[in-house]
């Protein structure tokens, strides 16, 4: 038996005990006739005392070739710590050894193994199986065990069953890129990855499964933005004989659940926002409420003069900044270039200060007078001390830059808190999204999110207009998930292929299937997706996904650890009835 | 709303009650003013009843219009019903109709949606969304959910760790073949499916993580034999710092666990047998010992006599039929025939007739005395009234027909009880076997498994001699875990790639990153995994793991459902620098 008790749970309780622990070295200290290890595993850190004294002699011997990460077990007796350490569940006693066994010595690390340790990500991904001995990997990894538990036990409770849908299935045009699989049974033929299990789960709601769920990887082989990974997982739940609310509701209720087993924190809100007011008021699908500085349009106030940046512009909006009063000419200046950064875009921005004594000082006194900048102050519910921040322009990238603008302006002033949980769905997104590469119209949720019953007839006359039944629930500004009730009529989804340009024989050669399915008998039926990695890292209080996954790949595609993707044999193509194109 | 309540809800409790339902039309009954319509959803079956005197006439006229597996909504009264269904739970009451909303009709199903079906597994295969309709396929598949939900809570309170690992991840020559996955952004690189999630969990346990799980799809790219899928579901478990006994001590209670939840069964006891007496008892390394019929080996009583066909074999060895000595020439014959065919592929087979009076009747009496034949009575345990069943020749092939007759023998006889749950620790396996294609050793289970220290100075003088720390866990007959203590340390590991012919480069190249891993403090660890699927199907009874996968592939791989593997695009091969060698 390599241990009695895990370096964790030793107790004042325990003294006098003789116990039998295994672990890695933390940490060696030596004064005068004493050695000190701090031995740790999963579970926590115990401190052991070897003793000239009181310790055989051989052992204090090879206590002296310790070296940090060697995986030792030792016997010993508990007692009492003279000098406790309040810091850690087990700083009241320690280990006085009278046997020590080196199980495994080690090399010097690469980076310190603390939890602030001194290596970048490159080599901590590199040595990611070192990177994970840390508490905070170890304890992300944890959390994310956590968290799928009660995911898993509070749906399978609900009634949902986790049915597990294939990863070998069919490579479809639509939507990302796929990841494929050359097939060797088949010749010429290939497997792709699911981009998300979404046809198999609506066949299973067709099958009368009623309350799907799975916790499930998706592969997306897209170029990597930041934060991306082309593996992630995802919460995927689909139920049938549900309207939008029903689904709202249960949704609701498991984030509740997770925030209130997670945090301690009760929501009782979960405000809606259609996806127009989100866009009008925050810029946004996904907006923060942690915090104001709504979007106030000001086409209506400012159109009206010489101004001709306004007159020309599709759309004028400013937000208030809290206090910017203040800012001097040369903070102003620097928001002004942080605006036109490529990445944000702006040719410009024009300000308003909005003084104590209630008189207005702006960039452009030169066309507006304070009548016109009060009703600014008005629409943007600038207060005095306020600065009022308008863009102007082309109505998408204006919303865009502004947002931005929110987003940086909130940091900066520390408006958002941490501890503070804001969740939102938006509701009503378009069904139909102009594409400007393709000159057509895409899915903007995916071809099988149903259209709005009072929507239909614009499908002709105006597909932009036509709103979907679907949703995305936002928690901090994060989206965390998104749904729709789904389509579960031939008809409407042959309607819907023909309008994303598929013909016939298109439609029914990639999703044939599906639209045979929906001719026996499809129940009503519509689902949500969370995305898990971007779950628990909201969760957990931190922003990247990487560290809440254990393995996970660079923006290269690639696992540093491991070195993958490789090349392969020349057999192995051939058997699989391909070669390169290099 | 669409329901108020399920279809296998409500009760007299219930009567009075106005209630909504949704769901499928199981079937319709016209009787005078009178129709019946049986709905039913995933829950159960309610009956409905549209009455010319209290239905609304419009109601009952669209009731005429429903066909099977319509899916309607309706409205009405919950009312005592007159002749009872006591074989459903509610079967006491119906609803008496008041309204009526057909949501979607349907076709006439290519099968029936009864328990019993009309339909062959190729055309259930098609249209599988409507054989999950059916009890027993939508039952598997809800078992398969709580069998999932047993194993995630057991593990979980046991202290394991669900950690996902990486699905894209490298190919390796060694063990089964890889599907791979070329790169888009790694030119000429290809990623591969992991054949199980092996080297991530060792690795994890070099991290600390002390107790990991996951229930993870694994990938083989082999020829698919009868019941073998090309994607399949593991419960993989890895620990550290134990040695076997700690990790069979585990499994079993995990083992134990499950079959008392399920079935109510508490299995007291999990013998264990090593891998070479599996093999002289029973042909086979993973018994059923539901039932007896042990093999006795008759060398030393068989080989002494003028009989060549013994006396040129490496083994001769015999199981007692019970009660066979009554079996007509003819049936014996036939047994004989059996054993000949080509797929167990005996030569011949000799026969004891062990009467009732205490003589014998052979099938060898010219070469045999009766002192003789009661010595083979004896080492088979045969009793008056059994028939000896003797085969010879090459060890392992005729113990493999031997194998195979005794449960051929055992399915005719019904020895064996399927409500009894028999498991079984096969332990000590080789490391190593010999294989006849390449000429050289292969490891048994996988490069990482540790020989027992006594036995590596075998490895140089006798490497298919030394036994490894593995082990397999064996229930009613069938392999439903398998596993070992792993090697820790980058010698032995090294000695190990060695003797499995592979170059210290191609070694590095491989398995660089774990020997790397072990450099840096490795823990003792061992694990096992479990075939998901075919521990549920056990569990469930049955014995076919297809018919508990909900969307499963055929023998050539394909998913006739979905129509996949397919051809895809030239543009997308081109994206990923490969193109057909057709």
């Amino acid at each position: 038996m390599y241990r009695s008790h895990s370096c964790g749970e030793l107790r004042p309780s325990d003294i006098n005990k003789e116990v039998t622990l295994s672990g890695w070295v933390q940490k060696i200290r030596n004064k005068g006739f004493m050695i000190w290890v701090d031995l740790r595993d999963r579970y926590g850190i115990t401190q052991l005392i070897f003793d000239e004294e009181r310790t055989p002699v051989a052992v204090v011997e090879k206590a002296k070739t310790l070296g940090r990460e060697f995986v030792i077990q030792i016997k010993g007796t508990v007692i009492e710590r003279e000098s406790k350490n309040k810091n850690i569940p087990t700083g009241d006693i320690e280990i006085l050894v009278t046997d020590l066994n080196i199980l495994n010595d080690a090399i010097v690390p690469p980076f310190t193994i603390e939890d602030e340790t001194d290596g970048g990500e490159d080599i901590r991904m590199k040595y990611r199986y070192l990177d994970i001995r840390r508490n905070p990997v170890k304890n992300n990894l944890m959390f994310r065990h956590k968290v799928g538990m009660l995911v898993r036990n509070y749906l399978s409770n609900e009634g949902f069953i986790e049915v597990e849908t294939p990863y070998l299935i069919k490579s479809t045009p639509e939507g990302a890129r796929d990841f494929i699989v050359p097939s060797r049974m088949n010749e010429g033929q290939f497997y792709a990855l699911p981009q998300s299990p979404q046809t198999f789960k609506q066949l299973l709601m067709v099958g009368g499964m009623d309350k799907y769920f799975q916790i499930v990887k998706c592969f997306r082989d897209e170029d990597l933005r930041a934060d991306r990974q082309p593996e992630f997982t995802q919460i995927d739940c689909e139920m049938s004989f549900v309207e939008q609310e029903d689904i709202l509701s249960i949704f609701e209720n498991l984030t509740r659940h997770l925030i209130h087993e997670i945090k301690g924190v009760d929501i009782s809100d979960f405000p809606r926002m259609t996806y127009d007011e989100a866009m009008r008021t925050y810029g946004n699908d996904k907006p923060d409420i942690r915090f104001g500085m709504k979007f106030g349009e000001l086409n209506a106030v400012a159109k009206h003069k010489d101004f001709n940046v306004f007159n020309t512009a599709e759309l004028v909006v400013g937000i208030a900044v809290p206090g910017g009063a203040s800012y001097t000419r040369k903070e102003i200046d620097k928001l002004i270039d942080w605006v036109k950064r490529p990445q944000v875009g702006a040719l410009g921005m024009v300000y308003v200060k909005c003084n104590e004594d209630g008189t207005y000082k702006s960039s452009v006194d030169k066309f507006y007078d304070q009548e016109d900048l009060a009703k600014w102050a008005e629409t943007t519910g600038a207060q005095p001390g306020d600065l009022i921040c308008v863009l102007s322009g082309e109505t998408n990238k204006v919303r865009a830059q502004l947002s931005a603008l929110r987003m940086e302006l909130a940091e900066r002033l520390e408006l958002r808190n941490p501890e503070e949980f804001a969740p939102l769905w938006v509701v009503d997104f378009p069904l139909l999204e102009w594409d400007e590469d393709t000159q057509r119209y895409h899915a903007m949720h995916h071809p099988f999110t149903s259209p709005k019953p009072e929507d239909i007839t614009l499908l002709d006359t105006d597909p932009g207009k036509v709103r979907a039944n679907a949703y995305d629930l936002v928690l901090n500004g994060n989206e965390i998930g998104g749904g729709s009730i789904r389509i579960h009529d031939k008809e409407t989804q042959a309607l819907m292929f023909d309008h994303l340009g598929f013909t016939p024989e298109e439609a029914k050669a990639q999703f044939g299937f599906l639209m045979d399915a929906f001719q026996y008998g499809a129940p009503p039926h519509g689902g949500i997706a969370f995305g898990f990695d971007r779950l628990v890292s909201i969760l957990g209080g931190q922003e990247t996904i990487r560290d809440f996954i254990a393995f996970p790949k660079n923006n290269s595609g690639r696992d540093v650890m491991i070195d993958a993707p490789a090349t392969i044999d020349q057999e192995q193509l051939k058997e699989l009835h391909i070669k390169l194109s290099i």
